[in-house]
């Protein structure tokens, strides 16, 4: 049986191009960056090179770009250093955050005493602008504002501008767990009024158990992990240089045909959405979709009938990978969060379908008729 | 130019047969473990078959086996642990230890007004025992002692069962940095009073980014790493797999191969011992050689002269990787902390031979006679 992968927000191939590159950093070149003799510089230049690549590609500063084990370690690096460094005391959030977030923040609050204070959501999923203003404005205490670029269920894309400036305006601290858009969109971030944003190579075609953390220069802050002098003293551990230079690789190929890629999936997601309503009966779609929306996701809410409370089980049964919600969290948890949050109708069943650039139209026929036959 | 590479315990090559099962998850196997369709389900299988396989070789539970980014983070877990959900007011250390627990125990000094004591050490840079005991029966609060297996720089030996027991005896804490002899020796958890070890495969011909942290059943911590569910709930991020794969690989090789390598090693650096003091006049040796020690390494001083200053540099000149002690530092320090604690002569150079399988005598013949051109 042949595969149907639509679970891109949860995890992506490797690009050929880019185990290409991780592989000399997994045989002959495995020196310790951290070594003074010419063999370990070798490791630390390709260190180097990677992080100005990456920074040239996000536009920032190399010396705002730190290398961490993930999209999850940047956000509790993050969550750490508004409190600890920043002086944040107060954390506005959402209810739809990843649970890197959800988790971090809760975890602030009751073992630090940080206030906790959740944005409201208007109906489409976006945040209310006027009830962020609203707590900004009456916060006595330094706020860290953290909100999702893109949400990774419903795809739904923040004004990171409009945030941006509204923090500057309280002097607020502002994060972005930008995983799902990070090589799914240009960055300018020497013209974006953020502190800190994170990414993971794994949401686009690079290796998994590798991300970044961008600190604004504007900000100073202290390591999460203590321990050798490794990320010029912020971020302590011998480096994983091959995923290193695989994030690097991974941001290049996906900056160098992102036009190309993201109108190509876009088309994907809207040859789903028509074909779905004109051969399913009664479905519907969770988020922004026709708004401000990251083009790789789309989320499906289907009747809830016997048949497709098995949806996801029978679809996997058929070889096809979609999801309910995030996976960080698909083993744990009935139903997803962020759907609750949204308020969605509880008489339908959710499913993401998440596209990438190696999936094809005749891909969602043969999804659509399998559908067809479950429901 | 051929490369001399006597630098193992700063990292090691990528074993072949490690690199051949981990490719399968840089390649075809990317599906996230957390997903729930049986593709993804493969990749946590892949998982817990290595949490398995790890658990076994070092006779523990597999619930007592974590995956992490690295030793580091093992510490740095271990250190928040034991204060946020054991007790634990008080660290007592050593000034020997690498930089991943004397930072991590400084911050908790410094920011959560934990009681910080330094164990003294005998002259071959042993643990005082009846000083440990003394600062364990002074301590009106619970302690956590953290005491490293083998020092990585003078390859000193700690008796961990004489530190485990004394710790039971006051129900401390016990964590043990076991990242020099995690795959280099034997271990037997079930049957060894310790708390938490960690490891780091990068150190025993796996890849880097990955390590574990065993946690004995009887102590119940909660994340480091706040986020997703991985790992039981205890260390989130979508796992490194290709990297956990490989760890569990290198960690079974390694024990496979373990007396014939430890053997083969050990002969190596006696060898090396011998011919320096043969050939070059007024060498002398850090840590306790002749006893408890490291087999991978062989910490030698030279006379300090205007040549022997400059020792590293010609080494490198000449191909050959040595290190004066931690590569984790030796980007920021000057000299070694380590050297500096155990106050051995200030007239003398020490530089850091340390050893793996591939090495051979030939190679130790042409360092040494290297050496005699050099000093």
């Amino acid at each position: 049986m042949k595969r149907i992968y639509f679970d891109n927000a949860a995890t992506t191939a490797l690009d050929k191009e880019v185990l290409d590159v991780m592989l000399p950093y997994l045989t002959e070149k495995f020196g310790n960056p951290s070594s003074i003799y010419s063999y370990g510089r070798e490791s630390r230049l390709a260190i180097e090179n990677a992080r100005k690549s990456v920074a040239k590609i996000l536009n920032a500063h190399p010396g705002e770009i730190f290398f961490t084990s993930g999209g999850t370690e940047s956000t509790n690096t993050t969550v750490s250093a508004a409190i600890h460094n920043l002086g944040c005391r107060h954390i506005i959030s959402s209810e739809i955050e990843h649970h890197a977030t959800l988790h971090s923040v809760e975890h602030a609050h009751s073992k630090e005493k940080i206030k906790l204070s959740n944005v409201r959501l208007l109906s489409n999923g976006h945040v209310d602008m006027e009830h962020l203003r609203e707590l900004l404005a009456n916060s006595p205490e330094r706020c860290l504002v953290s909100l999702m670029h893109a949400n990774n269920e419903i795809g739904n894309l923040l004004d990171m501008h409009a945030v941006g400036n509204l923090c500057k305006e309280f002097d607020a601290i502002f994060h972005s767990d930008t995983v799902q858009t990070v090589g799914h969109y240009p960055f300018d971030l020497r013209n974006t009024p953020v502190h800190f944003i994170n990414g993971s190579s794994h949401k686009f075609n690079g290796p998994k158990g590798v991300g970044i953390l961008y600190v604004n220069e504007n900000v100073k802050i202290s390591p999460f992990i203590h321990g050798g002098s490794q990320e010029r003293n912020m971020r302590a551990g011998t480096e994983n240089v091959y995923g290193i230079v695989g994030f690097a690789k991974a941001l290049e190929l996906a900056t160098t045909h992102m036009d190309e890629h993201s109108k190509y999936i876009n088309d994907l997601r809207m040859y789903m959405m028509d074909e779905l309503k004109k051969q399913i009966p009664d479905v519907g779609y969770n988020g922004d979709l026709y708004g401000r929306s990251l083009y790789t996701v789309l989320n499906v809410s289907f009747p809830k009938t016997e048949k497709s409370e098995m949806l996801l089980f029978n679809l996997d049964i058929n070889g096809i990978c979609a999801s309910g919600g995030s996976a960080c969290t698909s083993g744990a948890d009935a139903g997803s969060h962020v759907i609750r949050a949204i308020n969605s109708d509880p008489n339908k069943i959710a499913v993401r379908f998440s596209f990438g650039k190696d999936n094809t139209k005749e891909e969602i026929d043969m999804v659509i008729a399998k559908l067809k036959e479950i429901i």
